[in-house]
């Protein structure tokens, strides 16, 4: 039996799943810490791999969904901030001459993408753009039922898009992206600010409360938290006012931590978006959903991608 | 032997060629004005394509680049505002009805990327993004050597992307475009506005001098014309950074009178894409020119959508 490996990297865990080729159920799967036991990530990775290896039946590939700039064509993690030394790093050539199966190595939000697109809330869809809204704002594109990579693999890095002008500062360093503005980092540094400069709320003038502590204070009421949501809402619609002229997707597909905020903030943001498109045309048949695999995007992002090789 | 039809209509000219199978270079072609003689454009359309219609061969397809909010797959101009009475205008069922051949329809600007792509500067680029800069910003993508459409074929719409959140005034209605600020209208409005200010300049303070005129200045030593082209650079540079981030191409295309202004707008405007690209890697590789086809895109782009069909 034909076996395909998916492994989803993180900055806090490794997962990994077997699948045949018939099912999205996973075979076997194995979840452990990125960082631990004085190894390096890929040396956890490598034992895993070894772990959960099918003692029968043939491994096709493994494929691998990770964070930040990779190069797809070349199986190589340019830059993960998040994970220790992963940089420059030659991943697939170093686990296909360990394991000697094609290794293929994608974006975690460019899979999720795919995963939607082929087993989740896209399913049907040739034109999709998936969207993460977490501690930071990631993307992936489909486009005429493909995977849209880019030349170097570096399409769909929509959270650094500027989305105010000289505005906030951003995790990477530039002002104004949507990340800085939108992502449950901008809103809790929104949130924080006003606190200090002595905006009335039910959190303390010090305090740091992050989104999701922010998302239950609106709920329950409480106007700045409100004004939070409103404000990134408001600037997310916008931006994506844009991502719609440039690809016109039927169908925007949203992920991560803040797009479980529901009406908090997709209320501003589908007004903010139909105040700021051009044409009713872009609009007026898209479908607004939440994702559909979770946590799982990546992962199945991963089996779909070593599927279509 | 198999003829195609291409068609390039646009506000002050139509031009229809006879294409055989293989050859770029025209067995025939006219040239006719848009408008006139009492009659309305989809007339003189039918005029001038009986009269080019081939005495000998089988002709495949009509292939037309038109302009405007169009919708390739039903073949409907949505609506065209530089064309009299085209708005729902189901061009393809009429001329079908007439002709009794496959009609096909494509944006003038995503036509004009194919056309590049397959004949022009860009040959051998899977992932490439056209721009043409001229009174208004349009603009065509192709991604894993396909053709971006999108869903309603509005894709590549990249003149009316904010620029500036609340800046000056599109022809669209809107404010803060990239069309408003960067394109030759821009450039015209900005000196027009700093002339009546007060700024000195080569022109008399009441002039509504052109881009090409601006131009002329710029290079005869005007500052108020060099800080034209510098804004308009400078904005189009920021704007194109956003656009590298979602589509990572490997090179861009230029088309449009603004773009014939050399290093007076390509300057600042690949200073402005290196100061406000997040990582390097995105313009590391990237090829930045003009196009090759000038006003034969259209037609060449219409060209290569029939042949791809």
């Amino acid at each position: 039996m034909k076996k395909y490996i998916a492994v989803d990297v993180g900055g806090t865990q490794i997962r990994v799943a077997v699948f045949s080729e018939t099912s999205i159920i996973p075979l076997d799967q194995r979840k452990i810490k990125t960082q631990g036991d004085g190894k390096t990530p890929v040396e956890r990775l490598i034992g895993v791999l070894t772990e959960i290896w099918p003692k029968e039946g043939q491994v096709v590939s493994i494929a691998i969904a990770a964070p930040g700039y990779l190069d797809p064509k070349r199986g190589i993690v340019i830059s993960a901030p998040n994970i220790p030394g992963w940089k420059d790093l030659h991943l697939s050539d170093i686990l296909t001459e360990k394991f000697n199966v094609p290794v293929y190595l994608g974006n975690d939000a460019n899979l999720a993408a795919l995963g939607e697109w082929k087993y989740g809330a896209g399913r049907g869809h040739r034109d999709l753009l998936f969207i993460t809204v977490s501690t930071g704002i990631g993307g992936g594109i489909i486009m005429e039922n493909q995977l849209i990579n880019g030349a170097n693999g570096l399409a769909g890095e929509i959270g650094h898009v500027i989305a105010v002008p000289d505005g906030p500062m951003c995790n990477c360093g530039k002002r104004g992206h949507i990340e800085a503005v939108a992502s449950g980092t901008g809103i809790s540094r929104f949130v924080k600010e006003k606190l200090a400069n002595g905006y009335p709320s039910v959190f303390p003038k010090d305090a740091s409360p992050s989104a999701k502590e922010i998302a239950e204070a609106a709920r329950n009421g409480d106007e700045l938290s409100n004004v939070a949501f409103e404000t990134a809402g408001f600037y997310l619609g916008r931006t994506i006012a844009d991502f719609l002229l440039i690809l016109n997707p039927s169908i925007l597909i949203f992920g991560g931590g803040v797009s479980q905020s529901g009406d908090l903030i997709f209320k501003p943001l589908k007004a903010s978006l139909e105040k700021h498109i051009v044409s009713p045309e872009y609009i007026k048949d898209l479908e607004i959903v939440t994702a559909e695999l979770g946590d799982d995007a990546g992962l199945l992002g991963a089996l779909a991608l070593s599927q279509s090789m």
